[in-house]
């Protein structure tokens, strides 16, 4: 169906960018905390940020810095600390960041685009970071991505990144991505962290309005505990190296960019809800029959965010009636005598009227899902049916456990 | 500072009311299951149901009742089924039901109203109600109050009862309540199911206001895990037994009654949220510098609901910058550069800053509060000041242990 491939590479496997990723002593841990993203010429930019009134200072950097001017060349990325709720030390912090790096690259400050993530209220270990520019600089590569996805993770189990190439006419057209986030995972407008790169030519308000849109339909459809972060970003740059026509308007050259990056967002998300704090499973919803698209997504979504839901998917427990009064309590209006409740295979609720059904086939259905998490085939699939329109729409979630709780209660003790 | 007392009795405290509660036969364990509350004259009846698309049988049987009429005789509650996600058999059941209770009573069949709780998607077990609504009422009396509120219980570990006296002019009029609840707690209009009994004279409008206003602050600002229950209910009568003037307009006697009323609604609230599934101590938080109250209220509730800052309470954590991103993710609009954030009496941000403070001293505070869960001292205060206006709100949750996974795991299988 899609008419792209998956290929390797993570962010640098589009043309014209170099990416990397080391340890510069942010982390306790020795981890790697430091990555860089840089185009080697400058690259159409679109971001989309948390609505959290309490935001990091990179977050109010880069929405300034994309408002000004809708292009950039690099975009460093440091993990340990969120450098929100840092007050206007932070803001300090931001910019000598962009500076530094600016300095080490031979390019203008206003072309350096941050994001930071880790513990709220911490400012980021500004020592460490002006002894970490210049080594991280010098380890430029255009092999980078998987090293880069590395340095952006904190409590995630795995790194996420995907790479895609399509042809537009007859030449190649490649886009990659990376994300990093497992809790404080519920965003509104963007993710923990996500970057996109692409080769495209096409122009800033055509792009910005397919990261939006592709945005609302995919990261803004994860959710692990509820809570969105003061650091949530997306960013996605397209510098040009295909060398291919500028898509400047709407048509199907346009569609079929929005398709891939949809598809590239798509996976990123999934992947960050899939490696949710303690998850065991990811859960897919899929909402029908509602009044229209964004109501859908508002019931996916919040079917994926009900801890009754998550917790009895952990529990194995096909008690769908949580499923079903999660819906009903999500906003949107319909008619509880249309309501139809799936999962996996079972049809569980038709017309508002609950079913017969095996329960323990339906409890071994979960259990098969419990087996490998991490894998694709491991997903729970809920679908629901309103019965009252024609939208539709998608979420993911993952099941809530004790080690949920276990690495909450001690993040920062 | 309020000029009533305490007094015991429970929901029968108030003149001219008896209750029950029985083992009928409805919950495999064997518990009581079925209670009752009757009003010896016609009752004054308000009621605040779910706002929820997927309601009970019940939650629809009395929002019909009291819109035909306001007022009642007869409450009866059954727990272990919830009747909701039933179709059109739970609305059979449910007629059924008053039906019965009303012949037992020798009544009008609309002078009952009902209410269940239990697993969702399961009707109540008929059988075992025929065979069982004879004995309650014969069990019915004037001390019945707290064998009621034992019947109306499930995973509640306590039961919830309250029973205040004050004077009107020189006579005595008392007020009393009972409530149940510990998970899918997160009301939006009304929590699981809270009876109020009173016997003041009051008109059937003013009653209703009243009962509105108090559910908005107390019921409506408790949250366990997120999730609004299909059967949330809150049901006040007043049957003028207490022979004092009727209040049938606002002024002093009127504001006198809501006050009383919302400390009945507020202690029965907080006892909902201690009780939370797995907590081990209750989270008040105190929200002032808001825009409105209204606005206020939702900060502190989605700080309280925050299962990052629920399980960081549990850790006994001070990781603050989980409050400060709660609030800033609550839909509220405010400066970010006047957060004030307390913990207890420690001052952890101020005008956006963070402010240096003992981490060890800070974590012993929470860890106190662990001591004896259940007792009215083991509350964790948060006090967050916008600074963006003069609105306060409180709302109240609690922390999100591991035993909260494990009882939401294996509800059903």
């Amino acid at each position: 169906m899609a008419d792209w491939q998956e290929i390797s590479g993570g962010v640098t496997a589009a043309r014209g960018y170099r990416a990397a990723g080391i340890a510069a002593g942010l982390k306790p841990s020795g981890a790697k905390d430091l990555a860089a993203i840089v185009s080697d010429v400058d690259a159409i930019a679109a971001g989309v940020f948390t609505t959290s009134q309490v935001r990091a200072a990179c977050v109010d950097y880069c929405r300034q810095r994309l408002q000004a001017k809708p292009s950039a060349r690099a975009i460093l990325c440091n993990a340990g600390q969120a450098n929100a709720a840092t007050g206007t030390q932070g803001w300090t912090d931001a910019r000598e960041s962009a500076d530094l790096m600016a300095q080490a690259l031979g390019i203008e400050a206003d072309a350096v685009l941050l994001a930071s993530t880790g513990v709220i209220g911490r400012r980021i270990e500004m020592d460490a970071l002006r002894s970490g520019i210049p080594q991280l600089v010098a380890a430029l590569s255009e092999d980078g991505g998987d090293s880069a996805s590395q340095a952006i993770i904190t409590t995630d189990l795995v790194t996420k990144t995907i790479a895609l190439e399509t042809t537009f006419g007859d030449r190649p057209v490649r886009m990659g991505g990376m994300s990093k986030g497992s809790g404080m995972i519920h965003p509104n407008m963007a993710t923990m962290l996500a970057f996109v790169t692409c080769d495209a030519a096409v122009s800033p308000h055509l792009w910005q309005e397919m990261v939006s849109r592709a945005a609302a339909k995919t990261f803004n459809q994860i959710t692990v505990d509820g809570d969105t972060s003061t650091n949530d970003c997306l960013i996605a740059l397209a510098n040009g190296q295909s060398r291919t026509t500028a898509i400047t308007e709407s048509g199907p050259e346009a569609e079929k960019l929005e398709a891939m990056l949809t598809a590239v967002c798509q996976h990123l998300a999934k992947a960050i809800a899939r490696d949710g704090e303690g998850a065991t499973c990811l859960i897919e919803v899929n909402v029908s029959g509602a009044p229209d698209d964004a109501a859908a997504r508002q019931v996916a979504l919040t079917i994926a965010g009900s801890s009754l839901v998550k917790s009895a998917i952990f529990g194995r427990d096909p008690n769908w009636g949580r499923i079903a009064a999660a819906a009903g309590r999500a906003g949107v209006s319909f008619d509880a005598e249309h309501l139809r409740v799936q999962l996996g295979d079972f049809l569980l609720m038709d017309k508002g009227q609950p079913l017969p059904f095996d329960r323990a086939a339906a409890s071994e259905y979960l259990k098969q899902k419990a087996a490998g998490a991490y894998l694709k085939e491991d997903t729970v699939a809920i679908a629901v049916n309103l019965g009252s329109g024609s939208g539709t729409g998608q979420a993911w979630g993952c099941d809530l456990s004790y080690d949920y709780v276990k690495i909450n209660a001690e993040y920062t003790t």
